[in-house]
């Protein structure tokens, strides 16, 4: 393709996704495809010679269009806010265009050094502590093992360097709570931990890890002969916005000798507002965070922000220095193909760049008050209506539900659930993620897509209400 | 920014991306930015209030365009074609245009069902065997650690579950060559295995792994009472484009009991030429395999394919069921959440998509016969040269070579060597890198950027012979 048809099809495209968006409240929210329908209409083999723009867009419009789930969708209220920015999403075109590879520095000193400075500028904005350092990540889910891997060699004074895991004679023990994302005990398997060796520590009513339960854990696997090693605390947990007492926490950590990671994956988007700082209180005692401003805060999958309080253990850990990665400014510059596992790195600074600077960051904060006032508003009505209830503190945008009709429980509780939850996703007007908690089905209400008003919360309110008479 | 600010702002970058690419061979090849040059022009804190598109623009042209190192000019002969075709740029903006997330196969049925079928696609072109199912990971840095965890949780039936490594009585033992890449050795120390399990197999005179040898160490480690666990061969390495002899590495593999993982990341865009696919005999062998059409295919970074001969192994070793993540679908479709580290997902398979079609298989192959060509003319312009050597079988685009003046040796020669390559990378004409092989340095020609032509290449060696007479 010419630069010239490049321009072309481009600004077709650029068009086609300003007319996706704009027209996206006549699209049904959740899809209703059915398995494989996609699959058998798209050719079983690739074509030899070109197919034409206009073959393609007509696949998008038939194919793609009618089978995705609309997470741009203002009445999209599933698992968090997973924003694409339209900022950002130019952001991320200049990515794509320049085709930079930031093996290291010297392949692409803007890549770097744009980075760095992204993450200053949201550690600022977020008041994270200043002495952390940070770095570019796909997901919270790598994050979390890049923490879990820090910690086990903190732990074995660099192991790796020797016999790895299997060469320890104790056993290295992680802790985090029942609320924690499931990412956490994926990540302490794949370290290599062993599921015998991760502690589920029991939560409060608020579903809050309690640290007193903590600390017993940690003392009776050091009674037993095994090596505390990490503790997982979240802030904003996906399931219930639970938030671990972190200052507890980081002093338990501190005394007995622990790793301490905080996964604020989705609410690490609040800390942009003052008035939610007090979440993330206990901070300057973690050795790792991991925040995500692909979600609420709109900078386009992927951008998973990881900072560390030692970059140098980092970067001990996860270095690999071949002679045809050797540049002349080793050592003056960051190489961040040390900071990570992949060697190679899209600049995906540029999506940060352009939503900042294009929205600015006061506008930022009112479009996240403006969701945590729906929130409230949704809360408020739920409580006071009869049979409704609210099942967490709604410390943010996440409100877990249940409509329970008088007399119902157990098992029809749940199917009653499931009834006017799936009722409502399957009309296609609204999304809501039915989801476990303490052993009944219940509803997570998560209010924050780019779009969405207070109209559309009152719409799904009233949508809610309605589906529960029938 | 609304839509409509969106359409007149990315019709803008569009243009000013066709410019650059069209202009490209104005610019230098490899950056000369010093150090810190674009961290201090940058402000330290984001703004408050919104930047106009018109002062983001100047900043890319001011910042951004004179400190990258231009990875998609015809004269970039480094590390490895890291081409991002204009036509998979595209795709990529469709899927940050769409905003997909696909957690799990409703959440994005398109997303899951095309990057099948691309799989596909790629699959049935590239002669891979039938019997493998793939994935989309980041890189093969990645892919390589995903294999190592797996290679682990066969050996150890599924340690995970229990003890995880630090629960076995064996250790371990991983085998590679010294040409693998080395993300080898860092994705073995990240699973795990600690640098004392790690077997640096011989390579031959073509820098092949010597099947011999490694089976000598397998049968010496299990004298020792450790348990042999996976070999990763390298199809075309890095440095060198090592070819390991898979017929016979897959027979001791199969005999011993060991996972056998292929490196292809790069190399492996070259199985789409059949008279190419004789490098990857005996494949059908192979436990996994990675290739990174992201390289010389041109799918734009970050696009690496995993292929595994079990899948259900992958998913047993990779899965994460929780609540929140069930829908009513399971089983009848993939989840690719449970195929590696990540669980959020973008909608990579677009790039694919819009390379395939709008290049066609047929182009797509005659651009890397050209490449190819182009190789074979400057092997043979050098090997033809009084004082010139090519140090490597020239099996695909990569050459490995010096200029060895009568009677330098030693340090004096790589003092030579450096100047050289030096002088060419600093005048910005071309791109080459400098390596280290059998512990002197050389200097790699990596060919095949999208718009290299023979012309460029003849300019290469003009550049390169009046270097080394300076």
């Amino acid at each position: 393709m010419t630069p010239n048809e490049f321009r072309s099809f481009g600004h077709t495209l650029i068009d086609w996704i300003a007319d996706y968006r704009a027209g996206i409240r006549d699209r049904r929210v959740w899809s209703d495809s059915q398995p494989n329908a996609i699959l058998v209409q798209l050719p079983s083999t690739a074509p030899l010679d070109p197919d034409s723009p206009q073959a393609l867009m007509h696949d998008l419009e038939r194919l793609i269009l009618p089978n995705i789930s609309n997470w741009q969708h203002p009445m999209f209220y599933g698992y968090f806010p997973a924003n694409s920015g339209l900022e950002a999403v130019l952001g991320d075109l200049v990515s794509s265009g320049l085709g930079q590879l930031g093996l290291n520095w010297a392949a692409s000193p803007a890549l770097t050094e744009l980075e760095e400075r992204m993450l200053e500028w949201i550690q600022a904005i977020s008041s994270i502590p200043s002495q952390m350092k940070g770095v570019i990540q796909d997901t919270a889910s790598t994050a979390t093992m890049v923490a879990l891997i820090s910690a086990r060699e903190r732990s074995t004074d660099y192991a790796l360097a020797r016999g790895g895991l299997q060469g320890e004679a104790q056993a290295q023990m992680i802790y985090f709570s029942s609320q924690c994302h499931s990412s956490v005990e994926k990540g302490g398997l794949l370290a290599g931990f062993g599921k015998d060796n991760l502690r589920i520590v029991p939560v409060d009513k608020n579903f809050d890890l309690i640290p007193s339960e903590l600390e017993r854990m940690i003392q009776g696997d050091i009674a037993l002969g095994k090596k505390p090693c990490a503790i997982v605390a979240t802030v904003g947990g996906t399931t219930t916005t639970a938030c671990d007492p972190l200052p507890e926490i980081a002093g338990l950590a501190k005394e007995y000798g622990l790793w301490l990671h905080v996964d604020a994956a989705m609410a690490g988007s609040a800390m942009i507002l003052p008035e939610k700082q007090n979440l993330f209180a206990g901070l300057e005692g973690a050795d790792s965070l991991c925040l995500n401003p692909h979600k609420w805060l709109g900078a386009t999958f992927d951008c998973s922000l990881y900072y560390v309080a030692d970059p140098e253990h980092l970067v001990r850990v996860m270095s690999t220095n071949p002679s045809y990665l050797q540049t002349s400014t080793d050592g003056q510059v960051k190489q961040y193909r040390d900071w990570g596992i992949p060697l190679g790195r899209r600049m995906r600074a540029l999506k940060l760049w352009f939503l900042l600077r294009l929205e600015g960051v006061t506008k930022l904060q009112a479009r996240l008050r403006r969701d945590l006032e729906n929130a409230a508003w949704l809360e408020q009505e739920i409580k006071s209506t009869h049979n409704w209830q609210v099942l967490n503190p709604v410390r943010l945008q996440t409100l877990c539900i249940r409509h329970e009709p008088n007399g119902l429980e157990g098992a029809d509780l749940d199917k009653h659930t499931l009834a006017w939850v799936n009722q409502i996703n399957a009309s296609g007007n609204a999304y809501l993620t039915p989801a476990i908690l303490d052993g009944r089905w219940m509803v997570r209400v998560s209010i924050g897509a780019l779009e969405t008003t207070l109209e559309d919360v009152q719409c799904l309110w009233a949508l809610m209400q309605e589906a529960v008479g029938l």
